[in-house]
Protein backbone atom coordinates (compact mmCIF):
# COMPACT_ATOMS: atom_id res chain seq x y z
CA UNK A 1 0.00 0.00 0.00
CA UNK A 2 2.67 2.37 0.48
CA UNK A 3 4.18 1.76 -3.45
CA UNK A 4 4.17 4.56 -5.69
CA UNK A 5 4.33 4.99 -9.20
CA UNK A 6 5.43 7.87 -11.44
CA UNK A 7 3.56 9.57 -13.78
CA UNK A 8 5.26 11.85 -16.37
CA UNK A 9 3.66 14.52 -18.32
CA UNK A 10 3.12 13.59 -22.26
CA UNK A 11 2.59 17.49 -22.96
CA UNK A 12 0.89 20.38 -21.79
CA UNK A 13 -2.58 22.24 -21.98
CA UNK A 14 -2.80 25.49 -23.09
CA UNK A 15 -5.77 27.49 -21.99
CA UNK A 16 -6.80 31.14 -21.51
CA UNK A 17 -7.81 30.34 -17.91
CA UNK A 18 -4.83 31.75 -16.11
CA UNK A 19 -6.13 31.08 -12.56
CA UNK A 20 -7.89 28.89 -10.33
CA UNK A 21 -10.75 31.50 -9.36
CA UNK A 22 -11.47 32.09 -13.31
CA UNK A 23 -12.16 27.98 -13.85
CA UNK A 24 -15.78 26.74 -13.72
CA UNK A 25 -16.66 24.05 -11.24
CA UNK A 26 -17.64 21.41 -14.09
CA UNK A 27 -15.88 20.61 -16.93
CA UNK A 28 -19.28 19.43 -19.01
CA UNK A 29 -20.85 22.82 -18.80
CA UNK A 30 -17.37 24.50 -20.30
CA UNK A 31 -17.34 25.88 -23.28
CA UNK A 32 -13.51 26.54 -23.20
CA UNK A 33 -11.12 26.55 -26.50
CA UNK A 34 -7.46 25.13 -26.05
CA UNK A 35 -4.52 23.27 -27.22
CA UNK A 36 -2.89 19.88 -26.19
CA UNK A 37 0.27 20.43 -27.25
CA UNK A 38 1.98 16.82 -27.10
CA UNK A 39 5.40 16.09 -26.43
CA UNK A 40 7.26 15.61 -29.76
CA UNK A 41 8.71 12.41 -28.28
CA UNK A 42 5.35 10.89 -28.22
CA UNK A 43 4.56 12.27 -32.12
CA UNK A 44 3.95 8.32 -33.11
CA UNK A 45 1.63 7.53 -30.03
CA UNK A 46 -0.72 10.22 -32.12
CA UNK A 47 -1.20 8.06 -35.24
CA UNK A 48 -4.92 7.81 -36.36
CA UNK A 49 -6.22 10.15 -33.37
CA UNK A 50 -7.57 12.66 -36.65
CA UNK A 51 -10.63 9.78 -36.99
CA UNK A 52 -12.03 11.08 -33.33
CA UNK A 53 -13.99 13.85 -32.83
CA UNK A 54 -14.19 13.41 -29.45
CA UNK A 55 -11.35 12.20 -27.11
CA UNK A 56 -10.65 11.53 -23.71
CA UNK A 57 -8.20 13.61 -21.65
CA UNK A 58 -6.33 12.81 -18.36
CA UNK A 59 -4.44 15.29 -16.44
CA UNK A 60 -2.86 16.97 -13.33
CA UNK A 61 -4.46 19.14 -11.36
CA UNK A 62 -0.95 20.63 -10.43
CA UNK A 63 -2.45 23.13 -7.51
CA UNK A 64 -4.58 20.47 -5.83
CA UNK A 65 -4.41 19.79 -2.09
CA UNK A 66 -3.89 15.93 -2.01
CA UNK A 67 -3.89 15.93 1.41
CA UNK A 68 -7.56 17.13 1.37
CA UNK A 69 -10.08 14.64 2.55
CA UNK A 70 -13.49 16.21 2.78
CA UNK A 71 -14.78 19.15 1.02
CA UNK A 72 -18.63 21.17 0.15
CA UNK A 73 -19.31 20.67 -2.98
CA UNK A 74 -18.56 22.85 -5.63
CA UNK A 75 -17.32 25.00 -2.81
CA UNK A 76 -20.41 25.64 -1.85
CA UNK A 77 -20.87 26.33 2.23
CA UNK A 78 -24.42 25.59 2.42
CA UNK A 79 -24.06 22.00 1.18
CA UNK A 80 -23.05 19.37 3.59
CA UNK A 81 -19.33 18.40 3.69
CA UNK A 82 -18.80 15.50 1.66
CA UNK A 83 -15.83 12.53 1.02
CA UNK A 84 -13.76 13.70 -2.00
CA UNK A 85 -14.47 10.33 -3.35
CA UNK A 86 -17.61 11.44 -3.82
CA UNK A 87 -17.54 14.50 -5.02
CA UNK A 88 -15.52 15.70 -8.59
CA UNK A 89 -13.16 17.85 -6.15
CA UNK A 90 -9.83 18.42 -7.90
CA UNK A 91 -8.50 18.26 -4.20
CA UNK A 92 -7.74 14.27 -3.54
CA UNK A 93 -5.08 12.08 -3.03
CA UNK A 94 -3.85 11.71 -6.80
CA UNK A 95 -5.53 14.74 -8.51
CA UNK A 96 -5.92 13.29 -11.89
CA UNK A 97 -8.54 14.64 -14.05
CA UNK A 98 -10.25 13.33 -16.87
CA UNK A 99 -12.63 15.10 -19.18
CA UNK A 100 -13.87 14.81 -22.92
CA UNK A 101 -13.40 17.29 -25.28
CA UNK A 102 -14.64 17.84 -28.76
CA UNK A 103 -11.49 18.08 -31.06
CA UNK A 104 -11.18 21.07 -33.65
CA UNK A 105 -8.23 20.21 -35.88
CA UNK A 106 -5.05 18.99 -35.98
CA UNK A 107 -1.71 20.56 -36.40
CA UNK A 108 1.39 17.83 -36.05
CA UNK A 109 1.36 17.24 -32.30
CA UNK A 110 -0.73 20.08 -31.22
CA UNK A 111 -4.59 19.49 -30.71
CA UNK A 112 -7.26 22.23 -30.61
CA UNK A 113 -10.01 21.51 -28.59
CA UNK A 114 -13.05 22.89 -26.93
CA UNK A 115 -14.52 21.96 -23.66
CA UNK A 116 -11.78 21.19 -20.84
CA UNK A 117 -11.78 23.78 -17.76
CA UNK A 118 -7.98 23.02 -16.78
CA UNK A 119 -5.81 25.86 -15.85
CA UNK A 120 -3.14 26.89 -18.32
CA UNK A 121 -0.19 24.84 -18.06
CA UNK A 122 -1.39 22.01 -16.78
CA UNK A 123 0.29 18.87 -17.37
CA UNK A 124 -1.71 16.56 -19.75
CA UNK A 125 -1.05 12.85 -18.47
CA UNK A 126 -2.72 10.76 -21.48
CA UNK A 127 -5.57 10.77 -24.34
CA UNK A 128 -8.15 8.08 -25.46
CA UNK A 129 -10.11 7.51 -27.66
CA UNK A 130 -14.23 7.48 -26.92
CA UNK A 131 -15.87 3.85 -27.21
CA UNK B 1 8.33 18.55 -19.39
CA UNK B 2 10.99 16.12 -17.57
CA UNK B 3 8.78 16.45 -14.07
CA UNK B 4 7.15 13.75 -12.90
CA UNK B 5 4.89 13.27 -10.11
CA UNK B 6 3.78 10.44 -7.51
CA UNK B 7 0.68 8.61 -7.37
CA UNK B 8 0.15 6.68 -4.52
CA UNK B 9 -2.71 4.28 -4.58
CA UNK B 10 -5.15 4.65 -1.94
CA UNK B 11 -6.14 0.97 -2.02
CA UNK B 12 -6.06 -2.11 -4.23
CA UNK B 13 -8.72 -4.01 -6.86
CA UNK B 14 -10.07 -7.31 -5.81
CA UNK B 15 -11.84 -9.63 -8.74
CA UNK B 16 -11.72 -13.10 -10.00
CA UNK B 17 -8.91 -11.92 -13.00
CA UNK B 18 -5.95 -13.55 -12.22
CA UNK B 19 -4.43 -13.07 -14.94
CA UNK B 20 -4.18 -10.81 -18.60
CA UNK B 21 -5.02 -13.50 -20.46
CA UNK B 22 -8.54 -13.89 -19.12
CA UNK B 23 -8.83 -9.92 -19.42
CA UNK B 24 -11.85 -9.32 -21.90
CA UNK B 25 -10.66 -6.24 -24.28
CA UNK B 26 -13.18 -3.58 -23.12
CA UNK B 27 -14.00 -3.05 -19.66
CA UNK B 28 -17.66 -1.38 -21.11
CA UNK B 29 -18.21 -5.13 -21.88
CA UNK B 30 -17.70 -6.63 -18.84
CA UNK B 31 -19.73 -7.99 -15.89
CA UNK B 32 -17.01 -8.66 -13.90
CA UNK B 33 -17.38 -8.33 -9.92
CA UNK B 34 -15.29 -7.25 -6.97
CA UNK B 35 -14.29 -5.44 -4.85
CA UNK B 36 -12.49 -1.77 -4.25
CA UNK B 37 -10.84 -2.35 -0.67
CA UNK B 38 -10.05 1.53 0.35
CA UNK B 39 -6.98 1.79 2.49
CA UNK B 40 -8.12 2.89 5.94
CA UNK B 41 -6.19 5.78 5.90
CA UNK B 42 -8.80 7.29 3.17
CA UNK B 43 -11.98 6.67 5.28
CA UNK B 44 -12.90 9.98 5.77
CA UNK B 45 -13.13 10.38 1.64
CA UNK B 46 -15.87 7.97 1.21
CA UNK B 47 -18.57 10.08 3.82
CA UNK B 48 -21.69 10.57 1.40
CA UNK B 49 -20.36 7.88 -1.19
CA UNK B 50 -23.25 5.23 -0.25
CA UNK B 51 -25.80 8.04 -2.38
CA UNK B 52 -24.49 6.80 -5.51
CA UNK B 53 -25.40 4.03 -7.66
CA UNK B 54 -22.48 4.18 -10.16
CA UNK B 55 -19.09 5.47 -9.32
CA UNK B 56 -15.72 6.11 -11.97
CA UNK B 57 -12.85 4.52 -10.71
CA UNK B 58 -9.28 5.46 -11.85
CA UNK B 59 -6.85 2.81 -11.37
CA UNK B 60 -2.82 1.79 -12.29
CA UNK B 61 -3.03 -1.04 -14.97
CA UNK B 62 0.78 -2.12 -13.33
CA UNK B 63 1.63 -4.70 -15.52
CA UNK B 64 1.88 -2.28 -18.95
CA UNK B 65 4.35 -1.63 -21.11
CA UNK B 66 5.06 2.11 -20.78
CA UNK B 67 7.10 2.17 -23.61
CA UNK B 68 4.64 1.02 -26.68
CA UNK B 69 3.50 3.94 -28.50
CA UNK B 70 1.53 2.12 -31.13
CA UNK B 71 -0.46 -0.62 -31.34
CA UNK B 72 -2.78 -3.07 -33.00
CA UNK B 73 -6.21 -2.43 -31.59
CA UNK B 74 -7.73 -4.84 -29.19
CA UNK B 75 -4.56 -6.81 -30.38
CA UNK B 76 -6.41 -7.94 -33.42
CA UNK B 77 -3.43 -8.38 -35.31
CA UNK B 78 -5.73 -7.81 -38.60
CA UNK B 79 -6.35 -4.17 -37.61
CA UNK B 80 -3.93 -1.20 -38.75
CA UNK B 81 -2.13 -0.23 -36.02
CA UNK B 82 -2.34 2.99 -34.30
CA UNK B 83 -1.09 5.31 -32.13
CA UNK B 84 -2.16 4.20 -28.09
CA UNK B 85 -3.65 7.91 -27.75
CA UNK B 86 -6.09 7.01 -30.17
CA UNK B 87 -6.85 3.52 -28.39
CA UNK B 88 -7.69 2.26 -25.19
CA UNK B 89 -4.92 0.03 -24.65
CA UNK B 90 -3.42 -0.56 -21.26
CA UNK B 91 0.27 0.28 -22.80
CA UNK B 92 0.72 3.62 -23.03
CA UNK B 93 3.04 5.93 -21.35
CA UNK B 94 1.17 6.47 -17.83
CA UNK B 95 -1.25 3.49 -17.98
CA UNK B 96 -3.84 4.89 -15.82
CA UNK B 97 -7.43 3.65 -16.42
CA UNK B 98 -11.19 4.81 -16.00
CA UNK B 99 -14.44 2.81 -15.78
CA UNK B 100 -17.34 2.94 -14.20
CA UNK B 101 -18.75 0.25 -12.26
CA UNK B 102 -22.34 -0.39 -10.78
CA UNK B 103 -21.86 0.30 -6.84
CA UNK B 104 -23.77 -3.42 -5.40
CA UNK B 105 -22.96 -2.43 -1.31
CA UNK B 106 -20.79 -1.10 0.85
CA UNK B 107 -19.56 -2.32 4.10
CA UNK B 108 -16.85 0.19 5.83
CA UNK B 109 -13.95 0.72 3.50
CA UNK B 110 -14.69 -1.89 1.00
CA UNK B 111 -16.98 -1.10 -1.94
CA UNK B 112 -18.78 -4.20 -3.68
CA UNK B 113 -19.11 -2.93 -8.04
CA UNK B 114 -19.53 -4.59 -11.11
CA UNK B 115 -18.31 -3.87 -14.29
CA UNK B 116 -14.56 -3.35 -14.28
CA UNK B 117 -12.32 -5.43 -15.84
CA UNK B 118 -9.16 -5.18 -13.95
CA UNK B 119 -6.65 -7.73 -12.90
CA UNK B 120 -6.66 -9.05 -8.76
CA UNK B 121 -4.48 -6.79 -7.17
CA UNK B 122 -4.76 -3.73 -9.28
CA UNK B 123 -3.75 -0.31 -7.35
CA UNK B 124 -6.70 1.70 -7.18
CA UNK B 125 -5.96 5.55 -7.61
CA UNK B 126 -8.67 7.71 -7.43
CA UNK B 127 -13.09 7.51 -6.99
CA UNK B 128 -15.17 10.06 -8.02
CA UNK B 129 -18.84 10.52 -8.62
CA UNK B 130 -20.45 10.23 -11.79
CA UNK B 131 -21.93 13.20 -12.95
Amino acid sequence: MDEEFRVRPIGVIRTNLKSIDEAPHQGGLSAIEGELVVDERYRDALLGIESFKKLVILYWMHLADRDTLQVHPRRDLSRPVRGVFSTRSPDRPNPIAMDEVEVLGIEGTVIHFRGLDALDGTPLLDIKCVV
